[in-house]
């Protein structure tokens, strides 16, 4: 008989895209559905960055170098000189969005059965690229109580064993939102060094911290051999579907292997590297106005968050995540429900249960992901139908009254 | 000390671009290379194609479902109704390119330790992807004198294992040219039915078929479990750095679980499936014109081949690549010495060594490729070169004058 593979098998589904079936059937039903369950922004794609492509003169839409056009390297030289990055253009390899860097990054620096230590929640598409990598995550758990900051690194040192080759960071975080102080990443940088472990630095996210400074990993005098940087323009200049990325690395071992990966894949995609050097000559002030935006969405949605009774949603620091607490049951069943069974004024609210986010099973039971990737307005009408659905819901647990206010 | 994994280190570097730095310098002192290393077509890509994304309104470039927008998938369909598939959209999964259907085959059918079959010389980069799935490729000749036909079943048989799972056949075949024959086919089936072995069936070229009719592995019944159709638009429509392609399968657990491969991943180009959709519309006569142009180019560069002492080209019947036995004594080191010491007008010519294409060490070592992707009088200046090339190059063997008249 035919069989698919034990990683076929094994590959988890994405916990985000679950309950679509589930929105698609309340649609039919006529609710408006509003989807803070997935980082898609509503944001506009800057019009200077469609134009580039809408303007080309090319003729033939040919394979670009494997390592990305070397104008669009050149480009990406000088944004990460801006963002305090110092690199080459042969330290730069452009890859089909974030999520290839990622892959880069598992199949270049680790062997199948090898651990790399993820605090949880984390990014669910890790345990993806983990499975297809004979990976093992070792999930190391931070808490709501403090926003999601790093666990203490007495908790990294309890999990390393001699299979472990990398820690992930992803910051500012998504899931949480969390921001990590230059103090925790220094903490980072040691343990790295302490261990022989990569650090493998998501940091899609850069240009949207609002309480504080961003750290990069590649800010860490001493860590440029350890440091495996995984960027993506998707969330920066709204542009998901470009898939445009990079792996960033002065590791030059691990460089030249990447690069083998990207040869065999040929090349990333050619319009969008158009679109990465446009975005590059952006002036510098365009992300003032997303980023005030999604400043605003936050202040609203956190506040609305914790002034229902029972939930509690720390402030996140960057990105355009948040994670609530909500006193329910079991947040799967709570979100399919949202869409299965409620509505208020026709409309309903699609949540990311966050158990998909966490390594451990059992956690994340009664914590949710939204992300304000809505406008102001649909943000504080989907607030309504969570505060209404939060009322009605059968499943709902007590409120611990005076924990709930103690931590607002 | 940090390590690279494994498998980094043993990824193949491509075979076709290791002689760029060769090619660079001879630019850099005045040369001109005429390129028929690399499958890089000249052809224009359709207007009404690149038309289609210089017009678009989009807003918003948002991820795409992660098998592809239904409206590509859709669109698919009809197009793959036209070469007498018939698939539904739900069995049409969109890709990064052909490069990521190769890989997502790979993973969801395929254990680590498993065995793959393919008739040697194949398209390298196989190597590459079974190289990151830890899959073991288990080459078996086909030969330059018969065109490269399919080896004869038993030689299938004899490398068969509890550990094969699957046979790749590309058609017509990258780097050989060579079009498989509705018997060849069935042949193929037959064995894949009787020892439960997938077929991964590489139809990149499927348009240009020149002197047959194609048989694609989807158009035997009886196999429709066994089939995984790897496809892309690159060479159809010249588009090769849209990174556009399709994984297609009615085997509904092998479409399942390379869905979660594409869910992690997140969604395939959005502004190449733009593109994809205007091809479909493009007139049924479109090919036409590029078909003609190919075989034009073909009967040229294999008369001039064959006219050359010593050398042999059998006529490919498909796709854009020809294979030729030279007499020389090591192709690698021949196609270096046409970028390094060799030049005729100011111009050279740049081949891939076979070797590369080759599984078993040591084959392929009096062989080369050329890709027809440039003009006629390209070609015809390129063969000049060669012709010059080979009186004057020191690594020169005899030339074997009975059985190269024989062969021609």
């Amino acid at each position: 008989m035919l069989t698919i593979s034990q990683r076929g098998k094994q590959m988890p589904p994405s916990p985000i895209r679950k309950l679509v079936p589930y929105a698609e059937a309340a649609r039919k039903k006529g609710i408006k559905v509003f989807h803070l369950n997935i980082g898609q922004p509503d944001i506009e794609t800057p019009k200077e960055i469609m134009d580039a492509v809408r303007h080309t003169e090319m003729k033939v839409l040919e394979y670009s170098h494997s390592a990305g056009n070397e104008s669009y390297r050149r480009k990406l030289v000088q944004y990460y000189k801006r963002v305090g990055i110092d690199v080459s253009h042969e330290q730069i390899l452009v890859t089909t969005g974030g999520s290839e860097a990622i892959m880069f990054g598992f199949f270049t620096c680790l062997n199948p059965g090898d651990e790399v230590i993820i605090p949880e929640p984390f990014y669910a598409n890790y345990n993806g690229f983990a499975c297809a990598a004979g990976v093992n995550v070792v999930p190391i758990k931070s808490n709501i109580e403090t926003g999601f900051a790093l666990p203490p690194i007495e908790d990294f040192e309890k999990v390393i064993t001699a299979k472990t080759k990398a820690i992930i960071v992803c910051n500012p975080n998504n899931p949480t939102g969390y921001l990590y102080s230059r103090k925790e990443m220094e903490e980072l940088k040691n343990i790295c060094i302490k261990h022989n472990l990569y650090l493998f630095s998501d940091e899609a996210y850069r240009e949207f911290c609002y309480d504080g400074d961003y750290v990069s990993a590649m800010h860490l005098p001493g860590l440029e051999q350890h440091v495996v940087l995984m960027d993506t323009i998707s969330k920066r200049y709204s542009a998901c579907g470009a898939r445009l990325g990079a792996l960033v690395t002065k590791n030059k071992e691990v460089y030249d292997a990447a690069m083998k990966f990207a040869q065999a894949r040929l090349s990333p995609p050619g319009l969008a590297q158009i679109m990465g050097e446009a975005a590059v000559d952006l002036p510098e002030h365009y992300f003032d106005q997303p980023k005030a935006e999604y400043m605003a969405r936050r202040d609203l949605l956190v506040k609305r968050l914790n002034a229902m009774p029972g939930v509690f949603c720390p402030k996140p620091g960057g990105a355009f995540y948040a994670m609530a607490r909500l006193p329910v049951d079991d947040s799967d069943k709570f979100c399919q429900w949202l869409l299965e069974s409620f509505s208020y004024n026709q409309q309903t609210v699609m949540l990311a249960p966050a158990t998909g986010f966490y390594g451990t099973p059992g956690l994340g039971k009664n914590e949710v992901r939204l992300a304000y990737v809505l406008n102001r307005e649909s943000i504080a009408a989907a607030m309504d139908c969570l505060e209404k659905a939060l009322e009605q819901y059968p499943g709902k647990t007590a409120v611990k009254m005076s924990a709930a206010v103690a931590e607002k």
